[in-house]
């Protein structure tokens, strides 16, 4: 028994040095600490919704304008948004946050963005707010951004966001699905 | 005492195996490792202020102008800026490096805004640069941004950004305390 | 033997207590994970150039237009784009992605532009997207900006990327060699 007791040290001490490498840098697990999923509503002002838009066109190329969606897919239209958050994807559904930011129309052979915007909690459940970055091809099915950082219920969270068109009335209305996998929780 | 050895290493092991989880991956420490406080100072450009101006409205909503925030609590206003960062409120303190970057007014009801912008620093204490985003609702005399990376002395940096509105004159001038706490250090 | 068991214990305890310590959380190795080297070619719109441009001025200040940088050192312009990416710094080499989002002119006295963009991957060889955001005073011979996140073969990636003009004609065209180290891979 005493001889034994240095070698299943030496076993302990391996096994030991494996485990702390390969959790603390460079083999993380893949698997959510935090899953949660939202919808987002944005309504376009267009010239004649003002009291029902959450979004405006802020800024367009040249050959644009500032109250209809340029040519050539939308390219160069900024658009600063104040979006209801909801648990369904009805629009009417007591909102838990808004989205704000901005997105803006960033190809001209298709449909394509680039978003910065954040989730701001207010509600029972959550409190704080959930910071987003990436590009948006919104001709794909789904497509995944960043989420970068998060402040409150949400601390230095880091995750993948999947977004994915869940109605697309015209140019006036859309909603997105926004399931969010964090992988990153303190 | 040889018999006692194997148990004693079976704390060991289940010891440390609780201490190597919750140091890497999800149950990190809340304790900031690095803890920064500066002042930033916006002069937005009127019309009359060239010289003075450090930010200047370069996007608006179909309601709004150039020279003027919009109506409706600026929504729409893209606010490109490059405001001198100071150790102190005094804006005629020798500044430590510039905050540059962009702010967007998104709401209609209140006053909030969404920032992206960096802090360059370029001072004998600290060279390299902080990456920061998040939503400002500037209403709120705390709001919390994420700090999102960082380099030179601020290499790969993480962390919360606490901004409160240290002064505010009409709608030239604004002096914005950035109370930063990092809690990624490399 | 048997007595020298509880001492070794007590110093591998200590050992490892020191490697998860310094692993784990603060004392990180600043070894990349990951190098890669891009080039991305920004043509912008001149009024002239449809065809070819692969950007174009969205925003300006009260002083420019949408068709020319504006004077001031183009500060306030905000200019989004679809830039190809390639492997070399041949603008006609087969484009392994695209460079995604917008930049702003951010100072009055010297060039300096802030960045939030993507690189999307679309090449037998990548499939996902970087996320960049961060400060680029243009005159330095390299500037460093942030890697926030990244999805698909990019999950959850962090780092630096290092910028360098790589050719400017005038202002129609540039390239940008972007050096990135990732420092988190998962």
């Amino acid at each position: 028994m005493s001889l034994k007791s240095p070698i299943s040290n030496l076993f302990f001490f391996v096994f030991l040095l494996l485990i702390t490498f390969s959790v603390a840098s460079k083999h993380r697990f893949r698997r959510p600490c935090r899953h949660l999923v939202f919808y987002f509503h944005d309504i376009i002002f267009n010239g004649h919704n003002a009291k029902n838009a959450t979004s405006a066109i802020v800024g367009a190329p040249a050959w644009g304008n500032l109250t209809v969606l340029a040519a050539q897919n939308h390219f160069g239209n900024v658009v600063v948004f104040d979006d209801p958050i909801t648990l369904d994807n009805n629009l009417h559904s007591p909102p838990v946050g808004r989205a704000q930011g901005f997105y803006i129309y960033d190809k001209k052979d298709i449909f394509t963005a680039w978003l910065g915007f954040s989730f701001v909690f207010n509600s029972t459940e959550h409190r704080g707010s959930l910071n987003f970055a990436g590009a948006d091809p919104l001709m794909n099915k789904t497509r995944d951004i960043s989420v970068i950082g998060g402040t409150g219920d949400f601390f230095m969270a880091r995750g993948i966001a999947t977004l994915s068109t869940d109605s697309l009335e015209g140019e006036v209305y859309f909603r997105l699905r926004t399931d969010i996998k964090l992988y990153e929780c303190w």
